[in-house]
Order: structure tokens, then C-alpha cells, then sequence
């Protein structure tokens, strides 16, 4: 099969990549979608078997046995190897998931460019190898009443890993995504499951994965890719016994429904789900004020950018009516401009544009909330066309009515008008968990609203400041997570070099023989990491 | 109310401590157990009603508000009064915790001191601030294709912690132990539910963190303790919606019941619950050769240590029938004198003693199993005296039957004795998670088995080698936890330092003002915290 509307081509198999092999012809498959004509692409791509998936589970658990004791460095250079080949694909990958996606091909590029360096970012993690959080206890033989015994201690990967891609980032947060990066590098085989929307471009970086694996000889099973029409390939691959953890990002429904069978299989275990987010920006009356202008410049960018498809795309702005009535009016007028300006763009799927109409059909059915701007546009026949959004309403409503916080996935936004200080704090208190929280701000807003950062840090994983919150950097300090239900695991981060604790445990090791030590904790540091030494770091060799 | 068989006495109110209040007398009570002569004791203590349940939570959620912010120096300040206040308990809690358990005075005034000394490590964590995994990556304006904000992130509080104390540590694993004192440290109030067996030594304990609270300060509810006459009143705590996270040693069958009862709640918890494990021992071929007499010495000491009520206890010891018959003989022989002449000893409740009895019945009823020591004195109509014993069977008797998996939790063990490597290793890939492992090997055998130690590190959450696994040191490296269904979270310890981690996540400040961030991100590193900056571990202040 050869793709359409490139000059240039790249075969697609259409089958799962099962270890080293690739899946057979079963009979059921599915097909991407253009966004842009609604027109179904070839070629077929063969939904996974039981015994696929259960085999490529248990080619993962025989895999772990090896790759699991492999050294850092060892992984680095596979890592290393996955992104040479992902760059390699070229400009079939940006061909192939632009097709496939509707986003435009500069999109493509940075999504892939971003891919590549986190891949990297993880290399050099483990190749350096402190983040194992390495620990030795000497033993205390004169202790009273009893002796310590030597004790040490550090992070080992759990096993196989199920990686669900998402729809709206086909490359980093898909099949050699972020959840993969650090599953990988950690020590943990992966099985992924293919978005259904993206295909062509899951097997393309499948292919690049797979064929790292074999040029590093590392051992068949440490990745494979499952395509699969329905969800019975994600249910199966989440039950099966050889899984010691699942990541997850997409819809709420369906991160819970993974969730729950993580929960009660016969052995649980750690789920690690992106879910939905609103994104709540606060602008408070200094920075309104002094800036009204360019914030809404700024946030239109945001709600707009990339069809508004972000996790992170704000979906509420909290703004005062007054006492500057005349700020929040210039804002809010120019708002409505520059989103009734915006020109229509394709969505992803028809699923994610049904869901978008419907969810502003049900904001613009709600009491109380004024349509500042909407266009009708999508009802064009031809392709998945959304208009940007905009509405509005007043803080009693929005703190009376549980509706109107739910995420709409697409370019619109609601603002919210509160009356002062007390209804701003209310709606924030009132707030469920969310990837981000951001506010606008001067230096006296901060400091008169120093209360409203002490609550905002109890709902997100980050907190931004005179910014936007779409833009993830990809970096250590990066926490992309947050109370449920914006993710099923508050404690954890899905982006930055904290997303590989997500997929490891604590092991120690109690008066074992110095050879018998894995190299992280033996008394000479042979990797020279970072250590904590009877309560001390340290990179010295503790040998005497 | 004044408890018996002390001429000092120390008044027990008998009522839940709300925040700074008593509970009132509801109706509905419940009364300890004397395991020596199976009678109550005085007083009755008062099931929290649900009203109270609601109220300790409630007062939580608003004590967190401050207590989630204040100093790690002033939250170690408190952890040190509680530790002084138990130490200012003296010989009262000492015949309590005896009276109630049938424990030793010597044991408890051990465990005392543990929970102490633990509580005192805890503060010095906080204080030193480090633990909080300071993270800052500093902007970088010139980047291409765009600019990289500064990030910051550290670890934070969850919010209030439910905490479920265990039968067989009435102090060290309770109202005060390793759950609270790692919550508390973490910036988290606490509500325990105190244990049903031990309700006037956990009165006490209460008392003295209530008491710690008022002299240092802290908002009222940071601290709360309710009694419960059923299991409601833990349900009900686990279900509250400010509850955000639980901390649970016990049975398999409670832990299972409130893990999903977290797992399902509107908005689902972390769940940590140490729940069972039979703690495998191997004895390799050289070490019985060269130790055999040594070897069941030890392990007679802690088989039977505290009448087997350690959830360390060795409940499988795996060893060769042959080649070296004669050693394996004289093994058994050893060890089944040491276990014949044994005393009797109390067990912690009737409950528990029913239990250890049915699971020697059942291990005695099931087809190969031999029953090398069980005497009848548990037959005495007077108090909860339990008999150690021994049992023998084979490896593929092992292998085919899952019932002899199951923890016993009493003073017994069962003896699997293998024909070779191949069995061996066979046992150890079968194992489900257990807390911890044993090795006794010669230096030839480690290099020999080299194998056995990568399989058990995938089960276990501690390796012990040429030592028991009872006992376990309160330090950085500890890792007390295990795979499910040692623990519900194998990614966690209970014990040791590393046990603040399940109590907190990260949170990231984007392009905050210094002003604005907190101490331990600030630019001047005022704490002096050990910090990654840009990738590199240092205490510098990174003020320009």
C-alpha cells in the first residue's frame, strides 16, 4: 500500500509489529480519516488478535528478564537509536501524519523535533544514572540495643508497560511519546496501542522503534505495537497479567473506564492517566489594567492554537467586572474580535468535532451564559471545520452551575466576571483538579492575591505566571499532571525527566556481599552517581 | 475510668479526640481484650459517630490550610513534642500497650523507642528541607524556535491523610507510628482511626500528639483520632472527600476491602496498605552445609519472635533435599527440636488466634504436607496461647498447591525442600509479591544463584542475605513494601525516610517572581537545599 498525496512515498504494512514479527491479516481493521475530506486512507491496518496481544505481553515479560538488568547506558544508546530513526522517516512522517491529523505540517515538524529531544533528554538521564535515588545505610555493629544492619537501596523498573497513545499529539504523546521515553528508560519493556486516528504514523514510529531494538540486539519483546478497530485491544492488553503498569492520555471516559479495570484486575496496577483539564485563568486588576490588550492577544493564541486540541488550553478566564469596568470591557471587545476573526480549522477526527458542537451547544444552552462570538461555519458538508468560540458569563453562575466547568476540547473559551476579591477566591476554592492554573498579574496583584496562589497550588501541577499555559516545556522541573480527575494520579508528572518515577519501585538490599550489588550501590561507585550516604550526597566511593 | 493490674494509673477518657475536642458519648462503644485471660477491659471507649467522622475530616481540610505551609522547621518541632510527650508516658503506656496486646514490657518499651527515634528522624528530614526534590530550570530567552520559561517544581502535601493503625505494633505501626509521623512531616493533618485491640494505648498516644499540637500552636484538626466499634467508622473516613490519601497495615482481606472502596470513591485516593507476605527464606546448598545449626537457630528466633506476629515472619524456608541430604536432615531435625520446645505464648487478640489455628488446620488437611511440630496447649480454656509450629512438603507439592502460599500469621513456617537448581528457580518465578526475601549462601553460591537474586528483586521490596528478615531498621535506604499483594502500591515503603514520598507530588511555578515562589525555590536558596539546576545537583544559591 502507498500513501496519497506525496510525491514520495513509504510502504505501510498495515499489521501490529508483535516483538521482531508483524501481526497477520484477521479480518478486522480499520482505516484513518482525512480531516480534511472526511475520506477514509489507505491502507488497512489489521486489528491485533487476543493471542497477538497476549503474545507481544508475554514477549515483553521474557524481555524484562534481560532489558530490565541492562545498564544505563545500554538504554541511552537505544534511545539515542529511536530518534536517529525517527528523523530518518523525514518528511514521510510529516506527510503521513499531517494526512492523518489535519494539523499543518510545521506542527508536524516541531512535534517530532520535541519527540526527538525528549528521547534524548531520557538518554542522557539514565546515561548519567543519579536519578536512581541510590542510597547506603552502613551497618552499625556497635549499635545498642541491637545492631544495624547495611542497607541500600535504589529504583528498579516495574515490567511491561501499555503505552495509549493520544489523539492530539500523533508523535509525543504516542507511540515513542513521553510515556514511552521514560517507560523505556527506566528498564521497562512497552506495548503500545496505535490511536485509531493516526495509524500510518503509529507504525512509521513503530518501524523506527522496533528497528532500534533489533540494530541495539537488545531482545525481542521490548517493544511492539498493536493496532486494534474496537476497544477490546486496550481492554486486553490493560488485563493482561504480564502488565505491571498502564499510561494513558486522552478523554475522561475513557481514562476512567482504563482505570477501573487497572484497579480490579486480579493484580492492580499503577495507572497513569491524562484525563481533561479547563485550565482556569485568573487575571487579576493590575495586570488587566496595564495589559489588557496584549493578554488578550496572548490568550486568543492559546485558545486558538492548534484548533484548540491542547490539554492545556485555558478554558475558563476569571476576570473582574469592575471596579476598572472599562478594562475588562476593552478586553473582552477585543477578545471577541480577534476569536470572531479567526478563520475556521480542521479538527482531528469526527469524533472530537461531534464532541466540540456538543459542547458548545450545551454552554449556549445554559442559563445565564451570553454567546460573545460563533460562527456557523461547520456546517459546510465537506471536512472537520470548527469555528472559534467565545462566551460569557457572571461568577454566580458559574459557581451555581457544575456544567459549565466541564472541558469543551476545541478552540472556545468562557470568560467569568466576578464582583471582587471574595467571589474571584470562592471560584477558585471551588475548583476541581487541573493540569495548570495560570495568573495575570502586577507585582501588588501578586502580593494583594497571595491567597490565591496558596489555593491554586492544591489543584494543579502548574501554576504560570503572566503567561499561557499551552507549551509544555519539556525539561526536570516540568510537572505536566495534577489532582484527579485531571489525571488519575496526582503524584506523578507525564513530561519531563520526572515522568521515568511514574515506572520504577524501591528495592533494597540487606548485607549483601559487595559483588553480589548491582553497580549502582556497590562501595567503589563505579558509575560515579550521585548518592545519599548515611543521610549525606555525595559522588564519593564509599569503599574504605 | 482507671485500668487494673498497675498501682499507678493514668486516667483513659475513652472518647475520639476532634481536632482539640473529645468526642461524646454516643452509645455505642467498645471495650480491649486482656489476651491472658480473654477478658475486657475498663473503660468503654466511644464509637465516633458519623457527624464526628465528618467533623475531625472537616477540620483537617481547614488545618491544611495553614499546616500544608508552614516551615519544615516548624513541623519538625512538632514531630519532636509528640516524640518527648510518648517519652513523658513513661511506664503508663508500657502496661497499656502490655495490658491490651499481651505483648512484653521489653518489646513495648522497644517499640517505643523506635517510634520515637523515628518521629526524631522524621523531623531532621524536614528540617535539613532537602527531600523536597527542589527542581529549577532556568529560562532561556534565546532558544529556537521559542524561548524556554523558567520552571521550578517541588514536592508538596497532598492534604489531610487517614491513617489505620496496625494490630501487631500497637505504637510503632499506630496512632502515632510510621504512617502519621511521615504524613505530619510531609505537611499533611492526620486522622487516625485507632485499632480496635489497643484503644487505651492509642488514647494515650493520641493524647500526646493532640497535646503537641496545642503547645506548638497548630490550627486545630491537624491532628484527630476516632475510635470505632465496627468498621464504619473507617469506611466512613475513607469515603470522606477531604481525605486525600490512606495509610493501612493489616489483613489482606481489610486492605482489599478500603483499597477499592478508595479506588472508587468520586474522587479517587492513593491507597498505601501493607498487607501480607510469607517472606520466603532460601538456604542455598553451601550455607546449609557450612551454618545448618546457625541457620535454624536464627530462624527458630524469628519464626517465633513475638509470637510470630511480625509481618516479616519467614513463613516458607526453601532448601535442598538433596545432594547434601545429611545437612538438610540435620536441618530439620535442629529445627524441629527448637520448635517442639517452644512455650506457648499469647497472641495479640482472639481474632488473630482464631485465624493462626485455622491456618495450621489448613495446612495440616492439605495431601503432602507433613506436620513436623504442633502441640494442643492452645486447647487451655484461659487466654490466647498459641504453640509454634512446623510443617514439611515438597517442592512440586508446593508448586501444584496455592494454598500453601497463603501468610499464616503466627508462630509457623513450612519447610519446602526442592530437588535441585531447576525446582529451585521455579519456586522463586512462582512467588507473588511478598515484602521480603532471604538468601543463605556461601560467596560460591551467590555467583552460583546469581539468577535467584534477579527474580526475587522483581517480587520483593527487600533482599535479606545470611540474616532475617524480622526486624527492620528504621533508615534512608529502607524499603518496606513489595509487590501487590505484599503492599497495594509497590512503588512505596512504609518504613525509612523514602516513606514521606507517598504523601506528597510535585507542583511547578512557571515564571513566577522570586518574590512569589516558595523558600525552597527562591533564588538565594535561603534553606540551603541540596537543588537540581539546570540538571545539576547543588546547594549554591543561583541568585545572579
Amino acid at each position: 500500500m502507498r500513501y496519497s498525496r506525496e510525491t514520495e512515498t513509504m510502504e505501510l504494512k498495515g499489521r501490529s509489529i508483535i516483538g521482531f514479527q508483524l501481526g497477520r491479516e484477521t479480518g478486522e481493521s480499520l482505516r484513518a480519516i482525512d480531516p480534511a475530506t472526511g475520506q477514509s486512507i489507505e491502507p488497512a491496518f489489521q486489528s491485533a488478535t487476543t493471542q497477538e496481544v497476549d503474545r507481544a505481553c508475554s514477549l515483553a515479560a521474557r524481555a524484562f528478564d534481560t532489558y530490565g538488568r541492562i545498564s544505563g547506558r545500554s538504554r541511552a544508546a537505544f534511545l539515542r537509536r529511536i530518534a536517529a530513526n525517527i528523523e530518518g522517516l523525514g518528511h514521510h512522517i510529516v506527510a503521513r501524519a499531517a494526512l492523518e491529523t489535519g494539523l499543518p505540517a510545521g506542527r508536524i515538524q516541531g512535534e517530532t523535533a520535541r519527540t526527538c529531544n525528549q528521547l534524548r533528554m531520557f538518554a542522557a538521564l539514565v546515561e548519567d544514572g543519579s536519578w536512581v535515588d541510590a542510597r547506603i545505610d552502613h551497618a552499625k555493629p556497635d549499635r545498642q540495643p541491637v545492631p544495624a544492619p547495611d542497607v541500600r537501596s535504589m529504583l528498579k523498573p516495574l515490567g511491561p508497560v501499555a503505552v495509549f497513545g493520544a489523539s492530539n499529539f500523533p508523535i509525543a504523546f504516542s507511540v515513542a511519546g513521553g510515556d514511552t521515553a521514560s517507560a523505556l528508560a527506566a528498564g521497562n519493556p512497552v506495548v503500545a496501542n496505535a490511536h485509531y486516528a493516526h495509524p500510518g504514523t503509529a507504525e512509521l514510529v513503530g518501524t523506527a522503534v522496533s528497528d532500534a531494538a533489533r540494530k541495539c540486539e537488545l531482545p525481542e519483546g521490548v517493544f511492539s505495537l498493536l493496532f486494534g478497530a474496537g476497544p477490546g485491544v486496550g481492554t486486553s492488553l490493560v488485563e493482561h497479567p504480564a502488565i505491571k503498569a498502564v499510561a494513558f492520555t486522552g478523554s475522561r471516559a475513557g481514562g476512567r473506564a482504563l482505570m477501573s479495570l487497572a484497579a480490579t484486575r486480579p493484580e492492580p496496577v499503577p495507572f497513569f492517566a491524562e484525563m481533561s483539564s479547563i485550565n482556569p485563568v485568573f487575571i487579576l486588576p493590575g495586570a488587566l489594567k496595564a495589559r489588557w490588550k496584549s493578554i488578550a492577544a496572548g490568550l486568543h493564541g492559546s485558545v486558538t492554537l492548534g484548533s484548540g486540541q491542547f490539554c492545556t488550553k485555558p478554558g475558563v478566564v476569571v476576570l473582574p467586572a469592575g471596579p476598572n469596568g472599562e478594562d475588562s470591557t476593552s478586553f473582552r471587545d477585543e477578545l471577541q474580535r480577534l476569536m470572531t476573526d479567526t478563520p475556521p480549522s480542521l479538527m482531528l477526527t469526527p469524533g472530537i468535532r461531534d464532541a466540540y458542537f456538543r459542547g458548545l451547544s450545551s454552554l449556549e444552552a445554559r442559563a445565564n451564559v451570553t454567546t460573545m462570538c460563533r460562527q456557523s461555519s461547520y456546517r459546510s458538508p465537506v471536512g472537520l471545520v470548527p469555528d472559534a468560540a467565545l462566551f460569557h458569563t457572571d461568577a454566580a453562575t458559574f459557581l451555581s452551575d457544575p456544567h459549565l466547568s466541564a472541558e469543551v476540547f476545541g478552540p472556545a473559551t468562557l470568560l467569568v466576571t466576578h464582583s471582587g476579591r471574595a467571589q474571584l477566591l470562592e471560584i477558585a476554592r471551588g475548583l476541581e483538579g487541573h493540569l495548570t492554573a495560570t495568573i495575570h498579574g502586577s507585582e501588588a496583584d501578586l502580593a494583594e492575591y497571595a491567597d490565591l496562589v496558596d489555593i491554586l497550588q492544591n489543584k494543579v501541577g502548574r501554576l504560570v505566571f503572566n503567561g499561557f499555559p499551552t507549551g509544555v516545556e519539556v525539561c526536570h522541573a516540568m510537572v505536566h499532571g495534577g489532582p484527579f480527575p485531571a489525571t488519575s494520579d496526582g503524584r506523578s508528572t507525564s513530561v519531563g525527566t520526572g515522568a521515568i518515577l511514574r515506572f520504577v519501585r524501591p528495592v533494597c538490599y540487606q548485607a549483601f556481599p559487595d559483588a553480589a550489588l548491582p553497580d549502582e550501590l556497590k562501595d567503589s561507585n563505579p558509575l560515579g552517581l550521585w548518592r545519599l550516604v548515611d543521610g549525606l550526597l555525595t559522588r564519593k566511593s564509599t569503599a574504605s
